[in-house]
């Protein structure tokens, strides 16, 4: 499936595993120089200035990229990169707008294990929602993960989530007992069975849907990269569903980064006597989220998948254009592409009249848009 | 308590018992005319045009208002009139906003028993909250009402419901147990023992709450009356708290009348599984309620109330001047109000610039405010 030369997944490798992410930095550099560039220049050693160099910190000398690439082709699994045409461009869009907090910074490259395309599970014509909630979740809370899962599954919505007990669990599994697509985003190797009670579940989505993770093959979970690891759940998403959790939850981590994205947040009740339903309220309360009493209320605050457009639908849809929700700035930028001739960035703020600084977020747009062609090393053409 | 001229409390009386209630057009000849005129006028059998005369039907002839006075009198009970200082004018602020519609009107008077003021349940140092719901309620729902109207009536707040069977009679007793106050607003006269099992009920909140109806002594409940009653329990509290309703109940009428009068609407979730929660869930989604979890939350909703600013407060308040929340028009024809002379609506309209037929509401705008003092047949002065 993947078209792109080694040397830009040797890069990628390398640096997936020289920077813990998220590293918004190094990914700025890499869109301005190009994965390759960027890789040599942080092996050359040559002073990166002190925000990249915070987060590669002492490990630019650890390449252990050709060896990561192995272990994932052993498995049968793949290194996906934004120079694939795997690469999940529309899952992407948000976080280049959300990523002035670094927090919500897009990841270099995702290691992934499963017969199933990336790019097509987040579209325009396809649904997926993101299943979240507590590990130490309710019957009720299990019941309704795994009930709704399967109702999206037969919908033709994929389930993505996290893999780990409670809630996450029950959402795959009822994905999958429906014959669903389910995507599992874990905070460690693709390789590794964890939580252990779900080793057998993480197979099973291996072979029938798609294990992802930032991090290479053999790195261990860790406290942080299960909350880092949730903004990445959000994105392969169109929207995120908080099924059950109490006051203090990571899952309210993953509903904070749909947010950010710019994608919805719905939210399931449940009992005012249950604390395992106490984040679920205050969740609904902060004027983002939705609250939903069904899985028709999901499906209509999702929008229609592909052509179900039934029961799902709130209206007609809307015709677009390929500019419907560019920035000024990013139809500017359009306006001064060429077709054939590659331009630099200068040349681009220059003739677009669009301020330098902003330039590469407009291309970004763009690129995520799928209007623009090239990248910082060769230039940018309109595609 | 009331120093109101008998003849007006007659009139009233009169009017109440000869338009079935809302009656908007009736209303707003009382308000030009004044409730002594308006009823002579109708009583003599002259044309007052085919509105009022669709309000009143076949019943101009019937004057028992006599009898109906002297009925709640025995009783221990009162009418309480607009032009009675016990009239509670900041619960009525917002049916002449509605009005428009025609089912939000204002009522004529307020029959009453029980030894508590009326004025002083809705004002803006005290807070009251209407409990409504299914009479069919389950266990879970009962239990929050009863728990949540204790707890209400621990933190000052009074307890406005219907005296059903079910969310409301729970509501009534919770307050009653805590020793709080409690408003019971019936479809039917306030000497009715309406549901029969809440007989001994109603007897104790018109010991130590108030009974209040638009419906005179006599007055059998009707199916209608009941959803006509509802606007009236919305305005008697400062917010509306839907406990538990399925998908067609009467309740979500109660929360549309607090929409229609501006004020917020509260949503006890439940759990999906449950069909008697399906109306709360529905509701939570129409971008004018808000889910509370918790006692906390509605007391963060509905404001601080008196000297209680502790858990209750989302901020500081903000200062506050008579004019806030005024209409322009309002502001416009208090600046032409003189402070000894009273004048009519057409000197108003003259010197405000605001058109006639916007003087009537800018006019009711102010009295509600207290900001102008008289009434139609005498004129208006600034208070």
């Amino acid at each position: 499936m993947s078209a792109v030369a080694e040397e830009v997944l040797l890069a990628r490798a390398y640096l997936m595993r020289v920077a813990e992410p998220p590293a918004p930095r190094l990914g700025h550099l890499v869109r301005l120089l190009g994965a390759v560039e960027a890789a040599e220049r942080l092996r050359s050693g040559v002073d990166l200035g002190p925000h990249v160099g915070a987060e590669v910190g002492s490990r630019r000398e650890l390449d252990r990229a050709a060896d990561d690439l192995a272990a994932v082709r052993a498995l049968g699994g793949r290194l996906v990169v934004p120079e694939d045409d795997d690469w999940p461009l529309a899952a992407m869009v948000g976080f280049d707008a959300a990523e002035g907090s670094g927090e919500w910074a897009a990841p270099l490259g995702l290691w992934v294990r499963g017969p199933v395309p990336l790019a097509g599970q987040v579209t325009a014509a396809r649904r997926g929602v993101a299943m979240v909630g507590s590990r130490a979740a309710t019957g009720y809370g299990k019941w309704v993960a795994r009930d709704w899962a399967a109702s999206f599954a037969d919908h033709g919505l994929a389930v993505v989530s996290g893999a780990a007990l409670g809630i996450d669990g029950e959402a795959h599994r009822g994905c999958l007992a429906a014959g669903g697509t389910t995507v599992a985003v874990l905070a460690c190797g693709v390789e590794r069975a964890y939580p252990a009670a779900h080793g057998r579940l993480l197979e099973e989505i291996a072979a029938r849907g798609l294990v992802v993770s930032e991090y290479p093959v053999g790195a261990v979970p860790a406290r942080h990269r299960f909350l880092v690891r949730n903004r990445i759940i959000a994105a392969l998403a169109t929207g995120t569903l908080l099924v059950e959790a109490g006051a203090r939850s990571g899952a309210a981590r993953t509903a904070s980064a749909a947010r950010a994205l710019g994608r919805p947040v719905l939210v399931v009740p449940g009992p005012v006597t249950s604390a395992m339903s106490v984040g679920n309220h205050v969740l609904a309360r902060d004027g983002w989220s939705t609250v939903v009493g069904s899985v028709a209320h999901v499906l209509a605050d999702l929008g229609p998948v592909g052509g179900d457009t039934g029961e799902a639908a709130d209206g007609p849809p809307r015709p677009t254009t390929p500019f419907d929700g560019l920035s000024t700035a990013a139809v500017r930028v359009h306006g001064a592409l060429r077709t054939h001739t590659p331009q630099g960035p200068g040349v681009l703020a220059r003739d677009s009249g669009v301020p330098p600084r902003a330039v590469d977020a407009a291309l970004e747009e763009l690129l995520a848009a799928g209007l623009v062609d090239g990248d910082g090393s060769r230039g940018w053409r309109a595609a």
